[in-house]
Formats: C-alpha cells, sequence, structure tokens
C-alpha cells in the first residue's frame, strides 16, 4: 500500500470510529486530521467537500466490509437460517470483545444522528440497508422462498438486527443480539419449510 | 400551569426535539433557551447541572408518555398480541404524519448517540428499554404465557420495534414499522397458543 492511500485509508478509519464514538456532530476535522496521524493537507486532498463527503465514504467502506461479511457467512453455511444466526453470533462476540464501545456498526451515526439533517447521507443509508436486504433475500429465494415473503423476511432480519444492536450496546449485554439470532434463524426457517 | 412549571415544560419540550432532530452533540444550551421561548435564568434553575441532568429528564418525561401510552394500547385491546400490533401501528403513522423528521422517539439520541459517552444517560436508556420489555411481559403473562417465553417475546419486540423505526425513518416509509407489526403479532401470538 503507497503512503498516500494509507494516508486515506488512515483518515476513513479514525473518522468511522469517531463518527461512532461521540457522534457525526461533535467530531471535528482537525480531530480526525491529529487522531489519524495524518499531514493535515491530506484530508482536504482526498475529501475536498469536507465532513460530509468523508461520511460518505465512511458509510459506503462499512459497507462493502458488512456485504463481504455477508457473502462470506452464507457461503460458509448450508441454510440462509444457519448463516443468518452465525451472522448475528459473530456480530454480538465481536461487540462483547470491543467493550461494547469499539465497535461501529454504521447505522448508529449515519442512519439515526444524520438522516434528519442531510439528504445525501440519509439516501446512503437507505441504499446500505437495501442492500442488505437484498442480498438476504437472494439467498432465500436461491432456497427456493418466494419472492414476496423472502422480501418480507429479509426486511424483518434487517430490522431486528438493527434494533437488538441498539439494545446490545446500550445495556452492554450481547444477550438481546444472541436471542435474535436465534429467533431469525427460525423465522428464517420457517419461511423455507412454507413453501 | 403556572408560569413556572411552563417555562420547565417549554424546555424539555424543545430540548427533546431539538436532541433528536440535530443529535444531542449538536444541540446547545443557548438554542435551546431561545428556541423555548423562555428566560435565560429558567434552564439554569430547573437543570442546574446543565445539559446531561437536561438530557435525563427528557428521557424521563418520553419514557412516561410512553409508559402510559402502552397501558392505554393494551387496555384497549383483548389481546396482546392485538395491542402490539396497535401500538406499532399508531407510531407508523405518527411518523408519517410528521414527515420523518418530528418524530422523537427517545432511543435514537438518548440511547445511541450518548450511551458511548455517558454512563449516567447509558443507565438511564437501559432502565426504558427494561420498562417496556417488563410492560410487554406482564401483559403476555396475563395472557397465560409462561414467563421465559414472555420475557424473551418481549425482549424480540422491544428490538423488533426499534430496529424497524430505524429502517422507516432512515427510508422515510412506514412500511419496515408495518411489516414488523404484522409479524411480532403473529409471535406474540403463537408465544400464546404454545402454553
Amino acid at each position: 500500500m503507497s503512503e498516500k492511500s494509507n494516508a486515506r485509508d488512515l483518515i476513513i478509519g479514525t473518522a468511522a470510529r469517531l463518527f461512532f464514538s461521540q457522534g457525526y456532530h461533535a467530531t471535528g476535522l482537525n480531530q480526525i486530521i491529529k487522531e489519524s496521524n495524518t499531514p493535515k493537507g491530506s484530508l482536504y486532498h482526498y475529501f475536498p467537500q469536507g465532513k460530509e463527503e468523508l461520511a460518505l465514504e465512511c458509510i459506503q467502506t462499512t459497507n462493502a466490509y458488512v456485504l463481504q461479511k455477508f457473502q462470506e457467512t452464507f457461503q460458509s453455511y448450508e441454510t440462509t437460517s444457519e448463516g443468518i444466526r452465525q451472522f448475528i453470533y459473530e456480530t454480538a462476540n465481536e461487540a462483547e470483545a470491543s467493550g461494547y464501545t469499539g465497535f461501529y456498526p454504521f447505522s448508529f451515526w449515519a442512519a439515526v444522528e444524520t438522516s434528519c439533517i442531510s439528504q445525501q447521507l440519509r439516501a446512503a443509508s437507505q441504499d446500505v440497508f437495501a442492500g442488505w436486504q437484498e442480498v438476504i433475500a437472494c439467498h432465500l429465494i436461491q432456497d427456493g422462498i418466494g419472492e414476496e415473503r423472502a422480501r418480507e423476511t429479509a426486511m424483518l432480519v434487517v430490522s431486528l438486527m438493527e434494533g437488538a444492536l441498539i439494545i446490545s450496546l446500550t445495556n452492554q449485554d450481547k444477550q438481546p443480539l444472541l436471542t435474535a439470532a436465534d429467533y431469525l434463524s427460525v423465522v428464517a426457517k420457517n419461511a423455507e419449510q412454507k413453501q
């Protein structure tokens, strides 16, 4: 990795961490520059439009990571229901391992904190959720589940995953995520059996 | 209502609206004073410890409103499953009526944005979620559902409700909430039938 692209990655990684741990509004560009140990010019070079452009990049980078993890998990398990359960179990374990503070699912600062103030960030967050639903729905359809039921089930999976994550982080306890994981695996299995 | 208690209510209502629509961090005390049209001394009189104390009061006020609404809804319907469905339907309609921006469920700015930075606000948010689960679990137990299953179902209800709210507000579309409502009513009904 060249030094330049390394600076860009450092900026994005630092920004994503700060946006989550202290919020989008509370994070200033100077703090990102300082904590990423990059030259001041780098941030303005890579993100000439500033904080919103950088936030957009954080959303897309995090999304690419999550999508890849979805795909890898689904490929490792025979059924979508088992893949969903494992994906959420791993999320729960990562959240616990980070002490519930170092973990930064994009939705928390992006969808929630910024969707009321930035149409661009709201649209990006909407695309992310739609992408996750699409991946899950496609795998359910491959399992032989009808399209309408597959899309509805996928929406429930994403909603429950996000909600259980809120409660787990608030309670600093992974049980809500584990309960959701077990439950969703039954939901997906039931959808399959009803075909 | 006396003029003094009116000022206090105006401050809380304004603060809750601003915390949600622009975030906890981005909201300053001066803006709350200005937009609530209250004398500067009032905020410092009622909330001598400042923003965190005011946020705590916003959480508790919103929570009292939500708990009351839960109770009223459950009293109006014969089964808990129907009550849950109606509660979320009403939430969806309120979110839509507000254009998805004037609506401020407490979890968004309290549990999410502040739980990483304030132990006091995190604990308050945790109590709120626990209170909601307790109300739902109690009603399920009254319906004859076993305690363990009732508590697990209540946790799923609160998680899915919160998650569907995130997706609905991000998408500016009430469908995720409606899907969750229909689904949770089936979940609660199934729990009941399995006793």
